[in-house]
């Protein structure tokens, strides 16, 4: 039972299969614990701090040790085959994330939180542009505040943490640890918002927050996660709207040509708005399953929570009104949709944009002789490179060959490899491959080591690699979105695994038939909607708007 | 009873007496919100959610309205009269933070929080070129994580915040909501740690934490600070202690050069040693009020979280070793300390390399002619500057007089203020005041409008007031720190308000009466000692070398 209990490790970044079977005895190959990872987010309650101590890994670690210089056979599982399970191993291969002791939480390690980094410095500096200020609010909500909003507690009750004891002593009222912070945010301020003068009021927070989910999956969805929200309050509705609207077209401008993600925008149905907004505005990403990601949302809080809270001020009339509110927000699970969108059976591919290592240097020697030159010439080139605001790195070390760092490199998803031997030295050339085109195909050689040719050439390529990726997930895309005209079109769209788009002015209850009976979402009202005539899927009657439907995570 | 409850609301930068009168009705005068605070301090339970609804402040707001567009006199007590409250009235009326609804708890401001962004800005650079990683760990910890090293529990367990309920169901195992990481740090390093190759493991996270304190004051102790923590592990004691030492001399060069802070910093002593800790090392700050403040820590812990947690390596000649280990942490307290150092009657003084606002450009008109001339001259200089790197605001609000923008801009801080009016814009020339030298003094007339000579100008006043600051902080240290022989002195020196310095080689037992009879603690074992013989001041014994004695935050 302590050994079921034990907590996995995924720091292996290849096992042959002679590591694997020594580690499968202490728990430790991937998809053991992929398996033991199913069986986790099947839990209900928190791991008790079950796990066992080092010794047993500890025996088999000197094994383990003398093992490891062996160019590796990967085993990350074939995106294919199983696509959860690749998705797992890409994440424990290449070092993204690791499983905190409690069930359902998730340690970022240094290489995902860098990508997490690069969201943000784009991010931050668009926020900042738009006129939002950051700040910081206390993750501890009183539990009163999340029921003054009704539907917001609905939505939100079901999956609360909840601090009840602080310095020894039962607290008199719970405290909520924030899920999201509408309710703290009016409550400020209804403070601070006095006279049209003061608004509108624009800012943002990078935060944790914490939401009780029984089923978590990596980056996706966790216990807890890494946010921005931005909240704003305004004067007039008008303003609220374009304020909402403004800000899921700065996700989707990122998504397209940061991420290389070719996001659907739209407006969410009624059933799927957010608890305690007016509309909600969303970026639909489809993952390489062709299962959607809801990847960023706007809210339109209207005066939903202005009204809960009191939050007024004085127009230039002298009139007391309440101020008109929105809330949006993006994620750490935008990680997860870049590993699901661009990644393949080598690993994970990263956008050059995102990429927290754009390029990798490889030198290549065989006699201790060329080793000097080789790795000296290596290291100007990394110069030149690190000086025109490129992400590079030198992958100089003696443990690994040249073989098993190309893997480990492609498997880290680096855009660009820049291979240099004895022969290369000789000629003023260096190798360059692509991550995006395997084999020969993807290589370019000859390459001149003069700086003004190589850094252009590096340049030109990392910007085809970020074109090449978001063309590539625009074809898939628009190859597996369906347009239906009926239901039982849309049944068969949504059992081959694909997206349907089919005109909806159903009910409610339509649209929860729909999820019951075949298990997809309207996952929006895309913004750019064909022209002409249309007529509901279900029900025949004219409808306005095309809605597209998928299964999601 | 309501009203009592009602929390305070600090958004009036400015009161005149009448609007202070109007203000008392509701609440809201900063006098009174500091008569409260120090009621919300010495409660021991989180405040219910008894803040009543807007309506009353409401029937006030209009009447307010009216007259904010005064010359505001200024509300901030005095420094000399009243410390405390003149820093609450600064955090208050700088909108550096307020309360949140939680006791204990802080809303961090959009100006209060662009400080440390500043201060992040820095040091983020710093923990990476000396090789830190950023990585994020869950802030959930199994409560019997933090029972596994003896001293950190009894360090802690007092002060712990807990979640019980999850999802609506009772937790089995409580969690602790991270006062600190060593403990899920040290889990997870077991897991990554193998080999001498996989040291050292060198990280740092920007978190949130909590720590379940009795009494508060905003940004110096609150229930939920945000700081960054890092934590390394390596394979050698001797790496380990250079470690610790070299992030002490990090924050002690942030401190200097970017704070104006001169820190002293040294050793703890073992009954000030962090827990959990081999040992500790501080930068402890004199406050405008000459009690200390310890502003940043970097402990050497040893093998005592190792020991607990089972982390070991495989060293070079395959033997199984625990890791030796570091972590170090600033946080948002360092606001407080810059604002504490720094400030005056006036307000806020900030130095110009963590000022979010280095340079605020007034421009002076009275008739509407003068008017587009005057404000169109002040943005061409904003633009200079602005390209020059220079953080700069241009104030060209019609709602506000010139004088009080200068009063206003001065209580937030801002190093540099250039006003141009008509007559100036006549001369091609501006007038240049510093904030860190009242009155004619700090002006300089005349300074050409022509680009090259005016950001030359500004970039040079800016290094001044910096060294300057420096320089003033240095001197009131120095004059209030006093060399004592004996504990007669000692006790003399802190009666006065002052630090005492001198030859200790006494008990812990001896140190602990030292704080009963006189409040004082020791600070630190300077790294900087004074040469030659050294009697313990309190046994007369020889003593290696002189501590640091104060009252303390």
């Amino acid at each position: 039972m302590v050994t079921s209990l034990r907590l996995p490790s995924l720091t292996h970044l290849f096992s042959s299969p002679s590591i694997a079977a020594i580690s499968s005895i202490s728990g430790r190959s991937p998809s053991l614990l992929r398996r033991r990872f199913h069986w986790l987010c099947l839990r209900s309650r928190p791991l008790a701090a079950g796990f066992s101590t080092q010794s047993t890994a500890a025996e088999t670690q000197d094994r383990i040790d003398s093992l490891k210089n062996r160019v590796p056979d990967q085993v990350i599982t074939p995106r294919s085959q199983d696509f959860n399970a690749w998705y797992l191993d890409v994440i424990a291969n290449a070092e993204l994330a690791d499983y905190g002791p409690v069930r359902g939480t998730m340690v970022i390690r240094p290489y995902g939180y860098a990508i997490w980094e690069s969201i943000q410095e784009y991010l931050n500096v668009k926020f900042k542009e738009t006129g939002h200020s950051n700040m910081y609010f206390p993750q501890f909500i009183p539990y009163s505040f999340i029921e003054k909003e009704a539907s917001h507690v609905e939505g939100f009750s079901p999956e609360l943490a909840l601090v009840t004891i602080g310095g020894g002593k039962e607290l008199e009222e719970k405290l909520v640890v924030r899920p999201t912070s509408e309710t703290i945010v009016n409550h400020m301020f209804t403070q601070w918002i006095h006279s049209y003068r003061d608004l509108p009021l624009m800012i943002n927070q990078w935060a944790n927050v914490t939401r009780w989910e029984m089923r978590t999956k990596p980056f996706v969805r966790t216990l807890e996660f890494l946010w921005q929200e931005g909240h704003t309050a305004h004067a007039t509705p008008e303003e609220a709207e374009n304020e909402a609207r403004q800000m899921i077209d700065i996700y989707t401008r990122f998504a397209y040509e940061q991420a290389a993600i070719p996001v659907i925008a739209g407006r969410k149905s009624k059933v799927e708005t957010f608890a305690g907004a007016s509309k909600t505005y969303t970026i639909e990403a489809m993952m390489g399953d062709k299962k959607a990601l809801q990847a960023g949302t706007s809210h339109n809080l209207g005066q939903n929570f202005s009204r809960a809270f009191g939050t007024q001020f004085t127009d230039e009339n002298g009139q007391r009104q309440h101020v008109w509110q929105t809330s949006w927000a993006i994620s750490t699970r935008f990680v997860g949709g870049i590993i699901m969108t661009h990644g393949d059976d080598a690993g994970l591919m990263l956008p050059p944009k995102l990429a927290p290592i754009q390029v990798v240097i490889v030198p290549i020697w065989k006699k201790d002789d060329e080793k000097v030159a080789v790795v000296n010439a290596a290291s100007s080139i990394k110069a030149v490179l690190h000086s025109a605001g490129i992400k590079v790195k030198l992958d100089d070390s003696e443990q690994r060959t040249p073989g098993w760092k190309f893997n480990f490199w492609e498997m880290k998803g680096v855009p660009l490899r820049i291979e240099i031997g004895p022969r290369d030295l000789f000629n003023g050339t260096v190798v360059i491959s692509r991550r995006d085109v395997p084999g020969k195909q993807g290589k370019v050689f000859g390459i001149s080591m003069e700086p003004s040719v190589l850094e252009a050439h590096v340049k030109e390529k990392l910007d085809e690699i970020q074109s090449s990726l978001l063309e590539k997930a625009i074809a898939f895309r628009d190859s597996n979105i369906v347009d239906v005209t009926s239901y039982d079109d849309l049944k068969v769209a949504i059992s081959e695994g694909k997206w349907a788009r089919g005109p909806w002015s159903a009910s409610d209850e339509g649209e929860i038939k729909v999820k019951e009976e075949t298990g997809a979402t309207i996952r929006c009202f895309p913004f750019e909607q064909p022209d002409g005539d249309k007529k509901c899927l279900m029900t025949g009657k004219p409808a306005e708007e095309v809605a597209i439907f998928a299964k999601s995570y």
